[in-house]
């Protein structure tokens, strides 16, 4: 009994659903499960839900969780473990102090922080910034988060909303963006971004590889079966990937340039579109980076792919200091 | 003698000038002189010009410092103190050890440092920053440089060159920079292109105040002659302050986006345009940073001007820890 490990709980809260698992403090993942979010529900239902599946999670594994550590899609006070603000939930999400709610009902000390953050200290625990003391992560999926790790630290500001490199300008005229301003990376380099431009071309005759791949359907179009019809040999698919990684590429500079990190790693959905973008990111910063040479920084794919949240939420749980 | 406080030695290398002082770690200045750089010269004697300089004000001041801190235009190798690189001097810049020269020369501990991060130093200590954690630092002259402190902490990067904020892209498809990049805000919203448009609106007859206030002389064309032109009723001046002012802006919202500091300062010649070009960076980061309250960070014009450089030397040799 005296030799168990100690485990750690994971919440990653998802509009859809709710992840959480169980691990020690170095993995591996001792048990995981999903349910449904069922949001529409409230708060306390939302709240109650995530107790009942920690504690699931703790009789199967036999442990009670020594700390739970919950990314959550929006703004939190981490001081007070207080959700201020879930921008695609309904309902009265502002001040829910969850975390006080949430240790009382398991009984252990409980951490909140954005999701992409904790995201961001995944993949740097436990993905591919493991041993830097600098990283940047970009999350490129329905919308374009990140994350910043200076010296073995998380950046978070007074707010914890420092990071949002989504939501750099990298075009001053370009898209109105659901922020409010013009131009974000996240309007021309986010998964809808990238898919609405594959449906146009689709629609417009331009896609003869998509046009198979999808059976013609516009919702079935994804970057990743953008990627495929680009593969196969639709010339307007690739160039649409090549203009959204330029952009891509365009932020990651800016960052580089600013605050030279050993690492950037980009996750999400969008990265899965594989080297064609990875590869163009890689050379616009190379191009657009001369102050240093930018061989000297890592741009990687994440390791954890959509893990990355999990293995955040065991981070904010186990690690002392790292945010 | 045992009452007198300990005094500081502080070098600011440009060049067409050496800026030299002594003061204590609070202040105030002993005294100060400034030489011709010579740069022509080679090295060997403007080290030499450095040493007797900083030699002639410890007489004058009756102590000899205990440790000099040195701005240098361009990249320097902290550890070792070796200049790596000053992209506008002549002769034989690389790899040179001016640290350990000097030290031997002066028998104090000297400490090197890019010019535009050592004025970021001084802005923090003694200038607009002082009792902050969080500041970045704008530069704006003949280039665009700049200088990022988290947590009371210089961030420097592995080669010193992070905080080269005025060559972020602000504009893909913008001119072509000094440093092999296109659309940096160093393109955009510095004085040499500033004072370009200036010199547009001069000659093609636009600018009847300008027109006044340099005789129509070109070579006068500056921004803060354009600035007085903008209030003395020249509208396409005025535009054109707004416009590099608009670009600076998104400069500014971006690093503000990504880090969420408390303070961002405006130094060199171009912030000398005042409150036109102020209110507009401001406006600027209000209508694009929409993930927190833009109001949350304060952007304020330097305190210190010019001397900001010297006094960023002063902080370099006396406190440690800051870098």
């Amino acid at each position: 009994m005296g030799l168990m490990p100690a485990l750690f709980a994971s919440v990653d809260l998802g509009g859809t659903n709710i992840a959480c698992a169980m691990a020690g403090a170095d993995g591996p993942i001792a048990a995981e499960r999903t349910v449904p979010t069922a949001s529409q529900e409230g708060p306390a239902a939302v709240l109650e839900r995530i107790a009942a599946l920690v504690l699931e999670l703790a009789a199967e594994t036999g442990q009670a969780p020594e700390g739970l550590g919950m990314g959550v899609p929006g703004l939190v006070d981490r001081a007070s473990g207080t959700v201020r603000f879930l921008p695609n939930f309904p309902g009265q999400w502002r001040g829910v102090p969850a975390g006080e709610a949430l240790a009382a009902r398991l009984g252990c000390p409980v951490r909140l922080l954005n999701d992409v953050r904790t995201a961001t200290l995944g993949e740097l625990v436990y993905g591919r910034g493991r041993d830097m003391a600098d990283m940047v992560f970009f999350a490129l999926g329905t919308g374009v988060g990140g994350g910043i790790v200076l010296d073995g630290k998380l950046r978070l500001g007074p707010l914890g909303a420092a990071g949002e490199l989504g939501h750099q300008t990298v075009a001053p005229d370009g898209p109105l963006c659901g922020c409010g301003n013009r131009g974000c990376l996240e309007t021309l380099a986010s998964g809808p971004a990238i898919a609405a431009e594959g449906v146009r071309l689709l629609l417009s005759g331009q896609a003869p590889a998509l046009q198979r791949l999808t059976a013609g359907r516009p919702g079935a179009v994804t970057p990743r079966e953008m990627a495929a019809a680009a593969e196969a040999g639709d010339a307007a698919v690739r160039e649409a990937i090549l203009r959204a990684a330029g952009y891509l590429g365009i932020g990651v500079a800016n960052v580089v340039t600013a605050l030279h990190p050993q690492l950037v790693v980009l996750g999400g959905g969008v990265a899965a579109i594989g080297p064609l973008l990875l590869d163009e990111v890689r050379s616009t910063v190379r191009r657009r980076v001369r102050m240093f040479p930018a061989e000297s920084v890592c741009i990687e794919r994440s390791t954890l792919g959509e893990k990355a949240g999990i293995w955040g939420g065991i981070a904010l749980a186990a690690r002392n200091g790292i945010v």
